[in-house]
């Protein structure tokens, strides 16, 4: 069937290609009983306006971009689903652009700005440091979620929302030692990374030196290269070779719900009860760590309210009115049934 | 700090314009060291070339849009990794849009193909039934991904990704019955649903019907108005107002891993265990069901399988080259610790 057009809308109707117009766009200037014969024989054929200005106007200068560095990594899930809802509120077109883990997001996005007209950039995961030359080449606004960069002060068009990780992590691991606990392990990313993953280990160290408690590089395991940090196969993988070592541990600190619910696993299947034999905690509050069983100690980060955060943000650079450029949010200890507290 | 130009590197390398293109499109016709130093100059300065030919024309015209209908159902997540890798890999752009749980996907594509050229359209999820009035405005090849929905012999540019969800669900079932289940529960989508939902409840009634089991109505737990269908949360509710009903059962079948995930929690907060006073059962084969404990028995879907063949065959499509518009994978029952034999 070929697409219909507006002239045959208003031949069908019986009217002008104008008062069909006027119908579409909510004119007042129209009989009511006119209005909606037209908007019913519009309906009936699925006539939809062809590509006029209006149309080509808003897809070209009106889009936002969302690079996410971990597409697959469910953390994200509700966040883009936020983000899409936010950005089509406000009548914008809405890209969204993986980026791989070897690739710099910024370089994606200076690549992605020659080919797109883009109004605003949104930033998902990636890492923590970027050279001030580099994003000074972006040259509309940009929002960086989740990730607690420092910003140069001069930078105006950028700006951070995030928790504090290293300050949630070290409360965590703070709560576990409060609890008793001296010989806690880590699940941490792997040695080179420079990003949450690093701030939530720096959280580990300072929390435990603040307790008195040696620092044990055998406690920390690290993920492997090549392997998909954020996973619960790699948390599986990484406590079976812990429980294998044979050191002496009573609690593991994963520095993400997955890897905690993969070492969980490890731990039942290594005929292991938690938190009888060993304690679990992990982070970032997923839904599945409230329904694991048992529900998995963890620090919650609000993170459908960062997606709205960034958003609204996004949109006061965009329109350049004044606003806080880095918006810090509190993360939520919640505990869970994997954790107890042990004998000191 | 502004744009640099390729003049402006021309000029840094001591060079002419020409020779910073051919260094940069890898040119035979240069000297090597020539070709080094411009390069790293290029580097340096993070010079990316300007809104060249060849990029508008990669943007405009290399469109592949994913439609996802439920954008927040981790089910698709990996999904998406996939298409998006595999749409990259053809050097075209991918563009994610959102459809709501109230709107017609399709609608969606048409309005979407008249503000971006596109070559081609996948959609995740949606609707079992659409006009084919209405699949004949979209313009461009589309596929559509884990929705078992027929099409017209006449359509040719469209194409149906899935597995056979009533068939996979009464295989399911058929297992619980062999077990020696007879009261069993359903946990499934809403009354209104007409698409996997729907398949899925379908299968269970016949395979109850093969085994002599009468259809009891207040065994069926469907998801109630404006409830996220394939939520944790969902399942638990259902699960708990099923426990509170005093109905006698003593297996659960939920039509998706995220209902049947909170009904093991809402199992186990009622002081109940698994299998030994519920057996539970899943669909969808997600990794959270592998790692739960107990592991939860579920029919798995070759996700990442059925997005390559999704993209494969949509650009075969693209192409106008021969294809097979149809490809139904089989699923596969994967036996966990949350199901048991019980005495017939």
């Amino acid at each position: 069937m070929e697409q219909i057009t507006i002239k045959e809308i208003a031949k069908l109707c019986g009217v002008g290609v104008s008062t069909v117009s006027r119908a579409m766009n909510n004119h007042p200037d129209i009989n009511q009983e006119t209005k909606l014969k037209v908007l019913e024989i519009i309906k009936e054929y699925n006539y939809v306006p062809n590509n006029s200005a209006r149309n080509l106007k808003r897809t070209d200068s009106n889009t936002i971009a969302v690079l996410v560095k971990g597409i697959t990594n469910p953390f994200f899930s509700p966040m883009i689903g936020v983000l899409a809802r936010e950005v089509k509120k406000k009548r914008y077109s809405f890209v969204l652009q993986q980026v791989e883990e070897d690739e710099d997001e910024i370089d994606v996005a200076i690549q992605l700005e020659k080919e797109k007209r883009l109004k605003g950039i949104v930033f998902l995961g990636g890492m923590y440091i970027h050279k001030e030359e580099k994003l000074n080449q972006l040259t509309v606004p940009f929002a960086i979620s989740t990730v607690n960069m420092g910003l140069p002060e001069s930078m105006k068009k950028g700006a951070v929302i995030s928790i504090d990780d290293e300050l949630e992590s070290y409360r965590m691991v703070n709560f576990l030692c409060d609890c008793g606990h001296k010989e806690i392990a880590i699940l941490a990313a792997s040695r080179e990374d420079a990003s949450v993953g690093k701030c939530r280990l720096d959280g580990y160290q300072r929390a435990l030196q603040d307790h008195g408690i040696q620092y044990d590089d055998e406690l920390v395991v690290c993920t492997k290269k090549d392997v998909n940090t954020y996973s619960m196969e790699n948390g599986y993988e990484m406590t079976k070779e812990l429980l294998d070592s044979g050191k002496k541990f009573t609690c593991i600190y994963a520095v993400a719900d997955a890897l905690a619910i993969g070492a969980c696993k490890a731990i039942f299947d290594a005929g292991k009860s938690i938190p009888g034999d060993y304690s679990v905690a992990g982070f970032d509050g997923q839904e599945t760590a409230a329904y694991y069983h048992p529900s998995i100690t963890t620090v919650y980060q609000p993170r459908e309210e960062m997606a709205e955060a960034t958003i609204n943000i996004l949109f006061h650079l965009i329109k350049k009115e004044p606003v806080e450029t880095k918006r810090i949010f509190n993360a939520r200890l919640v505990l869970g049934g994997s954790t107890r507290k042990i004998e000191k």
